[in-house]
């Protein structure tokens, strides 16, 4: 049972529910944005790991959310069955709702511990980019173009909304609470939605190429659903050459950030080249 | 439109369901009841306005999810088609989402005005309320609970939790960005309780005998479903007697806090007789 749910009185197996939700083998990548742009700028890490647990609740909630039949109906996810199939729709329903709440008590948490401005602003970066602005609004749009023919640059909106910005704001609230300078709140800012474009493409790559057995999704869902995807308006090779200029274009912001900035240089290498 | 989703950059019609979920002949009972508490502490009623609709916006995303065919499947809702009979199940999904994610957005928008403190403390009540531990987690013993004989304990555990709790964090929200001392806090919580109660058995009335131009709602809908309810339980008479033991209990705590706490006492009295 992870921790944010232990101790609170949940009932039945609606915590059991919330708790398979948030195991399984995912990457936790937003979290660890968050964390290595806090600690660029203060060693003080254990004092926002509740901050940290709220961005992972969000973006769990919106996996189980969108793996509802009556949104993109997926039986796996993480290689498991999504929590849907296992604790059925309505229960999927409320394990969703419940974690986006409990995010925001988590993100909250942290008040007491950092100047109320910073916690303010963080806790405002992250709460535009989940909602109908940003990761709710693009998957709205995700789901108005299936079947529809989008060019690039609609796909862009859509990925920069449903994917870009929690990540970009994972970094940025992760430079906020830590009181990095605003030049540097730029540079994260700008390597956050380079950095969430290339994690969208290479998302799409492994829907095309990926092992099932290493992403824990079923392959090829994408195309089976008539949504737009890079690979299907660029080809692979396009694709790949998109995939490498984001790389390129977000390193160049990481650089900006000297040599404290070397882990997000290792870390767009790494999703360039990732193959779950 | 409603003003709290104006001048936002929401794609498409999804700003136009939000708008349609938000609108509508809706009681506003919990931003008038946060209203009444703070404006017994503090004259500055419109520093709060952002959080009076941050708490509406969270009742009205569960009002859409549970209205979801997966869940109540609710055609009418406040005397019109209910949110995804308009717009689409997938995109009442979102709606629900979207106002919930807009609601934290809301109620942490008006620090800059309060003592950090009391705005942690004010958004930690609602938004535990609204959770696993509070309204999702009543909505969860709800949905357990069909079919199933349950006894009046257990009914009045579901309704602490999915009607109470958040009815008793508005007015307790009040209280605290309001600055109420700690004791009237104490009575103010404790009339939200009995108030919520007493609100759930009128609801549970006004489905068996209330008048569906009158309610919105398509009646005798809890028996369809197989849901307990008070009239179910006690009989009519007895429902009514319980509702009348909620009102007195709640017109105790209100007296508490002096010539100050009359409107709650009308409120009560209001809430008792309703017939929508």
């Amino acid at each position: 049972m992870p921790r944010i749910i232990e101790d609170r009185n949940i009932p039945g197996k609606l915590g059991e529910a919330i708790g398979y939700a948030l195991a399984g083998n995912g990457k936790r990548l937003r979290p660890f944005l968050f964390l290595q742009a806090f600690k660029m700028y203060s060693p003080e890490e254990e004092k926002v790991l509740p901050f940290a647990c709220g961005i992972e609740a969000i973006h769990t909630y919106s996996l189980v959310h969108d793996d509802l039949p009556l949104m993109d109906n997926d039986d796996f996810r993480r290689g498991r069955l999504t929590t849907h199939r296992v604790y059925g729709e309505a229960n999927a329903l409320l394990v969703g709702d419940a974690l986006l709440t409990l995010a925001f008590e988590l993100m909250n948490s942290v008040g007491e511990n950092f100047p109320p401005e910073k916690v303010q602003r963080a806790i405002k970066e992250v709460v535009k980019a989940s909602g109908p602005e940003g990761m709710v609004g693009g998957q709205y749009l995700d789901l108005k173009g299936e079947g529809r023919k989008i060019n690039l640059c609609e796909l862009e909106k859509i990925h920069r909304k449903k994917t870009g910005a929690l990540i970009t704001a994972s970094i940025l609230s992760g430079g906020i609470l830590g009181n990095a300078p605003e030049e540097d709140l730029e540079a994260l800012e700008i390597y956050g939605q380079d950095l969430g474009l290339l994690f969208q493409i290479t998302d799409d790559l492994l829907d095309v190429v990926g092992d099932p057995e290493k992403t824990g999704k079923e392959g090829q869902k994408d195309a089976s659903l008539g949504k737009a995807t890079y690979p299907g308006l660029l080809g692979l090779d396009g694709a790949k050459e998109k995939a490498e200029e984001k790389r390129q274009a977000a390193n160049i912001s990481a650089a900006k950030l000297g040599d404290k900035g070397k882990i997000f240089i290792e870390l767009s290498d790494f999703v360039f080249s990732r193959d779950r």
